[in-house]
């Protein structure tokens, strides 16, 4: 009998090249696939709900596979974290619809970007954070951020936008401080490539000053990279959540 | 001109053999000295406020030597810091008297044991916390830790004891909870190795019941290793600050 397995998984991405196998480089996807294969017995395709790229971290990815093996689902994820190493963990396996696909039936992710806006930054910290030294105005980053949310064309907030449809929609962007930590949570049904880091750095652009929360509305307008700020460091970002 | 300079240092233990300099191993004595060395042009001896054993991080650690640069000595830790590995960073340099001695010259040493208490350690946490599953009784575990305050033998919290006067006294010890993470925070003179991974482990032992508060007297009086509890892991210890 074919079961389609889903699983939970959180990850430390410092030490990998991001989620997508590669030859000869050390990936989540690679070292995952390799532990699923000596449970399984056998070669699976894994299917993932969001790729992350090199230093991004999650806390709750989630991918999808079809097995036969007689290990019961919820116990498989137990038998996989044996073989796993430890910068990886499955937090949960269980069975799904045979019709579940982690990638196509998300209906939202989550991110975080953590940042740590002090000083200087301790080394337990580098590879966990992003950072600021700048004194930043909370108040003007959450006003700008607010021009982000909606369905509208983030062509300025894009790595390459060649022949890429660069629509999407952003459902919550919301910024909250704890301590020296300012975390930027945001919400949508997709994301492009580096569109967060992006868009984490234009804030911080208007937290600084070189920016005022209006000027977001006319970077969207231009339709070019160059118009925003810096891409955020990856260090800080999470793939938090995926809701199906 | 010999000026004697102090410098505060902090690391991230985790990819470390430990403070003390081993052929062949990497240290932070061996990666600190070796930029210290390329800087000042010459071999310099380190003396260090405390060694800390591998896995053990620094919020504060002290070292001082003596020198004739002419770099201006409160700058000296910029130029080092360009030299140095990313999980080591200098905080500060400053020039002091002659006489200042790291090691003889502290009145006292704090460090912080960091617990995370929760079902599961997320692999971001895995190289900075202790770690325990155990519903813990914090008030049981404050109620025990007052037993370790003040000047007794702690040969119970020692690994080996032969031929060391095992007299120390503890000037303050207190345990605070922020969400899943338990600190606790000791202050002495100075302590024996793994005393304070002992005390806490045991504690840890108080928390989940298997000894009363009160069994710590006990434990103190028989002066005797296996009466007290397992050693903390190192993970999660922090030498937090010298004082002078």
């Amino acid at each position: 009998m074919v079961k389609n397995i889903k699983m939970t998984i959180q990850y430390d991405g410092s030490s990998f090249y991001g989620w997508q196998k590669q030859n000869n480089k050390r990936t989540v996807e690679g070292e995952l696939s390799k532990a699923i294969n000596k449970v399984l017995g056998r070669k699976t395709r894994l299917v993932v709900a969001g790729r992350t790229d090199s230093g991004v971290h999650a806390n709750g990815q989630v991918v999808n596979f079809l097995t036969t093996s007689k290990i019961h689902p919820a116990s498989l994820y137990h038998h996989i974290n044996a073989k796993i190493p430890e910068d990886i963990k499955v937090v949960k396996s269980e069975e799904v619809d045979l019709s579940f696909n982690a990638r196509f039936d998300a209906k939202k992710k989550r991110y975080i970007y953590r940042l740590m806006n002090k000083k200087d930054l301790h080394p337990i910290e580098r590879k966990y954070f992003g950072f600021s030294s700048y004194e930043l105005n909370l108040k003007n980053m959450i006003e700008a951020s607010k021009y982000l949310v909606g369905r509208q064309d983030f062509k300025s907030f894009v790595k390459y936008s060649e022949g890429l449809n660069t629509i999407r929609e952003i459902d919550r962007f919301k910024i909250e401080k704890f301590g020296y930590e300012i975390d930027f949570q945001v919400e949508a049904m997709s994301f492009m490539r580096n569109q967060i880091r992006i868009m984490v750095g234009t804030l911080l652009d208007v937290g600084r000053g070189k920016f005022k929360p209006e000027d977001m509305k006319k970077i969207l307008q231009l339709k070019d990279r160059s118009s925003s700020g810096a891409t955020a460091e990856a260090n800080g970002l999470y793939l938090d959540q995926i809701i199906y």
